[in-house]
Formats: structure tokens, C-alpha cells, sequence
């Protein structure tokens, strides 16, 4: 393992301890009749995946020495809007999935109105757990994640990319327009992960640019390595079903590439992620080798 | 006509119109195939409903002087986060409602996948509209309505109760504890729409008791009417499908107190409601007018 490699481990290793540990206490299961919707979340929500997300924003905080426990808790908030969408995603009337992160989907294991109101209660929880004086004392730093998080998970953003991704079922999608989709769809909460490191330092905007341009990169080469694995992976790794953009007959990177340019076109879109980083020194090694995995990873 | 309903559908009549204006747009049908999901957004939140919400947040602004404006734009989140409530509440996983404020429901008009991130779209949009500089100045205020909103809408608010009206389905709930799911289900939004007019104007915590007193009965008070309308209402006013707690042989209130006590009590929590506004003057004379207005209606 080269140094890179085993930063990256450490550090997803702590990470995905932090995450576990805060959801078992901010999701600690009330003793009434709505311990049925805590336990679907946990069971969602708990030990599984990559928790990427999180690990950007502790990768993107650790550019401007940002409090780690600060970065920790909005890594909660954004892996609950991730595994919300998730959650619905999976559901009947949509994808349809019986397991997901090696367990049954929520509304497998409980039900689908359960799996409903799951989802519904990690979608409120992030912003309240954002928006909490606890997670910053700076209410203009609180309302901004707010903000920012909103639009990642909106209609502008992942639910507008859901919506592009159902009309894909049926619609003759080119090549910008499945770019588009997927910038839509995991490119706005990956870019919001990032953004945050440097929104909980009071980095204005402005100075947030490179930051944007390097998710932007890392979020496209993650998606095109999800249609090559989708293609070529281990469903046992992956703990989800596979193969079924190409049963759905869905436009992919990988249909409309073909496997070999979808492949040179994720390592190119790593270099110039990585690229965006030019004006850090180490203190961005953790945010190389992030994007260096998110194309070398085997699930 | 008395004074009292004069003002009160003069009001509710310029906050139908503000919201309805606003919702036309903030959900501006863009052109690319995410068409669809604003087309079901506008489907489900224009021209529909009491938008009792809305005119609580200008009844509660208008105490402390608040822009109108900015509490019309505070309205559109809190309907637009009760309208998602609704759409999730319709799908045929959950109540499985055809007809909703005398329209087909959303999955019905459109599909249920549609259904799902319309609703997921408008939950988002509450917060993004909160949240955005247009809404309030003050970033601290932003940041409070974006967190009491939350609170309201989670697991602990509106979604805590929707989960209790499951387990309702097959559990025997005694009094308190269909208070206690009413109190989540629907009161934590009134709550908030009654807050937000005092947070607007930068009020503490301490000073809006009377406003939480006040929205607390009123809650209560419109669940019961509710209970009542349903096994005497007219369905064509109430545009959508009644009799459905007692087929399903849930507890209401009505079922659990008759309908003689029910409505007295229901009267009751209007006249506490009223007493904790003893503090103020005509100002208030709207928010007392709503009062009266939430068990007095027929529909």
C-alpha cells in the first residue's frame, strides 16, 4: 500500500467510525410508537457504504483546519441526504431493489410505507442536524449550508436528476443530456460535500472555485466508474443488484462510450480534478487520493 | 357577514392569491425532461386548498409589523411543505387517495415514481426558499426558521406522526396518545406556520409562549373539526374521499370521545386559544378570527 492509499484508509476508516457513532446517538430509538420508523433509519442508515460523502467534506475541512468533530456532524447531514435518496430510489415504484449495502432494502426489511417515511425523516433530519447551533456558532455559516444543501437536493439538483433518470426509462438520452442527469443526480451532493469544508471555514465563494471544479470532475469520473461496474463488478462487492441499466435499456456512459473511452475519460476527468488542486500543498493529499479511488474502487 | 369574517376572508383570500402567484414562479416549468416533475409540483400546490398555513404565518407577522412579503415567501415553504406531506400521505402505499382538494392525487394525474419526487422536490424547495437571502436579511433568522421548519417536518414533527397513524391502522390508541400523534401529524406545522411571524421579527423564544399556547389549541382544535368533518362532512366541499378512519376502524377523536364531546371540546381549545392572545390587541384580531374559523368550517 503507497502512502496515498493508506491516508486514504485511515482516514475512511475514522470516518466511517465517526459517522456510525453519531447516527447511533442521533438516531437512538424513542420508546413509542415511532420506534418502527427509527429502526428502518438505522437499519439504512448504519454500518454501510462507502460514506464518500463524508469522508469529502472531513478531506475538503482538513484544506482550511476545520474542527473535524464540526466536519463530522455536517458529514451526517449529508449522508442523510444521501441514504433518503436512497431509500426511495429503492422503493417499488421506482428501481425496485431488493438489497442494497449487502442488506435488504428498507421497504423489504419493513415496508414501503415505512420506507417512505424513513426516507421523509432523513431528508428533514439533515437540515436539522445543519442547522443546529451545535454544528456551528456562526448562523450565517448554519443558513448557508442550508442553502447550498437545498439546491444539492432539490429539483435543481438530486431529485431533478431522479426525474431525468425515470424519463431515461423511455427517452433516446445523448450524451450531454446523460452528463447533464448525472451532474443532477450524485453531481450536486458530492459538489455540496465539498463546498462545505470550505463554507464551515467563511471561504467566500469566490475562493471556492477550484473546490467546485475538482467535485465536478470527481463527481462525473465516480459516475462513469458506477456504469463500468455496473457492466463489470461483483454483485457480492457491490451488496446491490447490477446489470440493470442494461436490462432497463437506459443510455449510459458506458453504452454510449463504449467500455474503453468511458474508462480513458474517468482517469481523464481525475487528472483534471486533481489538476483544480494545483494551488494546495498536503494539506490536499486526502482530496488526490479520494479522486484517484473514486475510479480504481472495486464497488 | 361579522367584522371578524370579513377580515379573515379578506385575508385568506390575498394570501390564496400571494401564494398562488408565488408558487406560479418558483416552479416555473424549465424546458428539459425535468418538465414533468414541475408540472406534478404545480399539479398539487397551485390553486388547491385552505392555505391555512400561509395566512397563519401573515396572521402571526402581522403582530410585530412583519413585510408581508416576506411573510407570503415564508408561507410558500410552509405550504410547500405541507403540500409534499400531502402527496406522500395520498400514495397507494400510504392512504391510497384518489381525489385530493377536489382534483385527482398526484400519482393518479401523473405515476407514483413521479408522486415520490414531487414531493421530495417540494420538501427540499421549503428549506431552499427559507433559506435563500431573498426570504430575511438576518442570517440568523434564516437559520432559525430553517431549523424550527425541520423540527417540524421530521421524525420528531409531521413525519413522527404520519409513522403513529400507521401503527394506528392496527394498535389501540387511547386518548392521549392520539393526542400526542395529532400534536406531531399536524400541529408541529401549525406550530411553526405560528412561530415563523414571531422569528421573522426577531422575537426570542421566551416571548413567542402565548404565539406556541396559541397554536398548540388551535392544532388540536382543527384535528378534532377534522374528525368530526369526516363523519359528517360533505365530500364534494371537502374534495377528497371521507369516512375513512372509521372503515378503517382507527381511533379519532370522534371515536374515542363521541361526537357531542368532541365538538365541545373542540370549542373549548378555541376559547384557550383566544385567552393566550390576552396580550395583545386588534392586531391580533386576525389570529382570533382563524381560531374561530378552524372548527367552524364545513369543509
Amino acid at each position: 500500500m503507497d502512502q496515498a492509499e493508506h491516508l486514504l484508509h485511515a482516514a475512511q476508516d475514522e470516518v466511517a467510525a465517526g459517522i456510525d457513532a453519531l447516527f447511533d446517538r442521533l438516531l437512538a430509538v424513542p420508546a413509542d410508537p415511532r420506534a418502527r420508523l427509527y429502526e428502518a433509519m438505522r437499519h439504512a442508515a448504519i454500518a454501510g457504504g462507502k460514506r464518500l460523502r463524508p469522508l469529502l467534506v472531513r478531506a475538503a475541512g482538513d484544506l482550511f483546519h476545520v474542527d473535524r468533530t464540526i466536519g463530522l456532524r455536517v458529514g451526517a447531514a449529508v449522508e442523510a441526504m444521501h441514504v433518503y435518496s436512497l431509500i426511495h430510489d429503492d422503493l417499488p415504484c421506482m428501481d425496485d431493489d431488493d438489497m442494497r449495502r449487502g442488506k435488504p432494502t428498507v421497504h423489504r426489511a419493513y415496508d414501503e410505507s415505512t420506507a417512505v417515511l424513513a426516507g421523509d425523516s432523513l431528508h428533514a433530519l439533515a437540515f436539522e442536524w445543519l442547522c443546529d447551533p451545535a454544528t456551528h456558532g456562526d448562523p450565517f455559516v448554519r443558513a448557508e449550508l442550508c442553502c447550498e444543501l437545498a439546491r444539492a437536493a432539490g429539483p435543481t439538483g438530486m431529485a431533478g436528476g431522479q426525474m431525468m433518470d425515470l424519463v431515461a426509462e423511455t427517452a433516446d438520452f445523448d450524451l450531454p443530456t446523460v452528463t447533464r442527469l448525472q451532474q443532477l443526480k450524485t453531481g450536486a451532493l458530492i459538489g455540496f460535500s465539498v463546498e462545505a469544508g470550505a463554507i464551515l471555514a467563511r471561504i467566500p465563494a469566490e475562493g471556492r472555485r477550484p473546490l467546485r471544479g475538482y467535485a465536478r470532475d470527481i463527481g462525473l469520473a465516480f459516475q462513469i466508474a458506477d456504469d463500468i461496474l455496473d457492466v463489470e463488478g461483483d454483485e457480492a462487492l457491490a451488496g446491490k443488484a447490477l446489470h440493470k441499466d442494461d436490462a432497463a435499456g437506459k443510455a449510459t456512459f458506458v453504452t454510449l462510450m463504449g467500455l474503453d473511452r468511458a474508462r480513458e475519460q474517468a482517469r481523464l476527468l481525475v487528472d483534471q480534478a486533481i489538476a483544480h488542486l494545483a494551488g494546495f500543498g498536503d494539506e490536499a493529499a486526502l482530496l488526490r487520493a479520494i479522486a484517484r479511488y473514486v475510479v480504481e474502487r472495486d464497488h
